[in-house]
């Protein structure tokens, strides 16, 4: 079939913003940018997209190569094309973010690119727009996190509520009543009590939860229920 | 500055859904494709991105040129990359949705493309990858305006409680309680009465509102006053 005519094309690029979280703090896995321009400054994860491969098995690509991780929850962020954003050449870059559980993360085989895990309220200068990127994924999983049961992808299998409420608080950077929030994720039925204490972090010890699984993955709109839908179409 | 080697680079194309209303229907703005591949088929809105050119700028210039259109509402909806979905040569598109008043548009000064509004209940068959571009930017339009005042891009600047009434059952198409509607929408404190009423539908007649623009526009974020995040951070 005939080609476009007169039509020039140009790179496009994924860059991957993983979110991570440690128990204290929402980190994010940066590397250090193994080429020019702007070689060994921090960078997110990210390569070009290959002439017969769609984004997101891209996007998968590059995470699986830097990290070892794969069947992690993501989610495309948004498309970066400003014509000057990358100085070398024009270059498109689709922004995907990922949340992962940071015990799952295996250090990569190869030590070319340095990944680190850095504290979001402590990040280095970052390459090109990649700050700009980060800024729109925190914002949209503050958002999201706000409706959906999102943030269950950055813990373990088990964990206890002083866990979850950690993870609340580091992700909206607030303190939370924690009487009320345990009332609330309590009552939203998702998650399974466990018959076992964590015990390493106070006396009294914590119980471990487990998501619910097929409640999580069954229906994910049904947890949409506190959207004003619910009131206007009732 | 050196180049990336061993790169090819693909074409990048933008691709607008366009929706309007007409007091009874929610609609899209279709045109008939120009060119080779699908020459005369129905398409939405798009053309290439040019290579001094940022996305967003991309979007706006062809609604512009295809409508008349300017400073409507538009938001990057996702890109679109399998390698095969445009049969001619491997290209990326961003597809973007706006909302538009119906009143507002203006036929463009060319035939060449003949756009045509169609019931979104009543889409013919599109080229590609568009009817899932669609589908995609329903359930964002649905999404979204049951969080914020969205919808009313789509009514003219002044309008009756009946026909936004009819506008949320339309993108919802679903049946709204519409005493329950009323109260909930004047609460949101966001419309201004007017002093005289549309009077073509019913004898009574229905007094005109015009939403208020300051509040609007300050902080689209305050709408959000039904999610779960109010009651976690309270």
């Amino acid at each position: 079939m005939k080609k476009y005519s007169g039509q020039s094309g140009m790179l496009v690029a994924v860059d991957c913003i993983i979110f991570g979280f440690d128990g204290d703090e929402l980190k994010l896995l940066l590397i250090q940018r193994g080429f020019e321009p702007e070689k060994g400054k921090w960078s997110l994860m990210g390569g070009f997209v290959q002439p017969k491969e769609g984004l997101e098995k891209a996007a998968a690509r590059i995470l699986k190569q830097l990290t070892g991780l794969e069947d992690v929850y993501m989610e495309q962020l948004y498309a970066f094309g400003e014509p000057t954003r990358d100085p070398a050449e024009r270059t498109l870059s689709i922004a995907w973010f990922a949340l992962v559980d940071i015990h799952k993360y295996e250090k990569q085989l190869s030590d070319d690119y340095h990944p680190e895990w850095v504290s979001v309220k402590k990040l280095p200068p970052l390459i090109f727009d990649h700050r700009h990127m980060v800024e729109m994924a925190k914002k949209r999983l503050q958002y999201k996190a706000a409706l959906h049961p999102l943030l269950f992808e950055l813990l373990p299998d088990k964990f206890t509520i002083p866990q979850l409420i950690n993870l609340y608080q580091a992700v909206y950077d607030k303190k939370l009543d924690k009487r009320n929030f345990n009332r609330k994720i309590l009552s939203a039925k998702l998650l399974v009590k466990q018959t076992h204490k964590e015990k390493a972090n106070s006396r009294r010890g914590a119980f471990y939860y487990k998501l619910d699984k097929r409640k999580y993955y069954s229906n994910p709109e049904a947890f949409m229920s506190f959207l004003p839908t619910r009131n206007i179409f009732s």
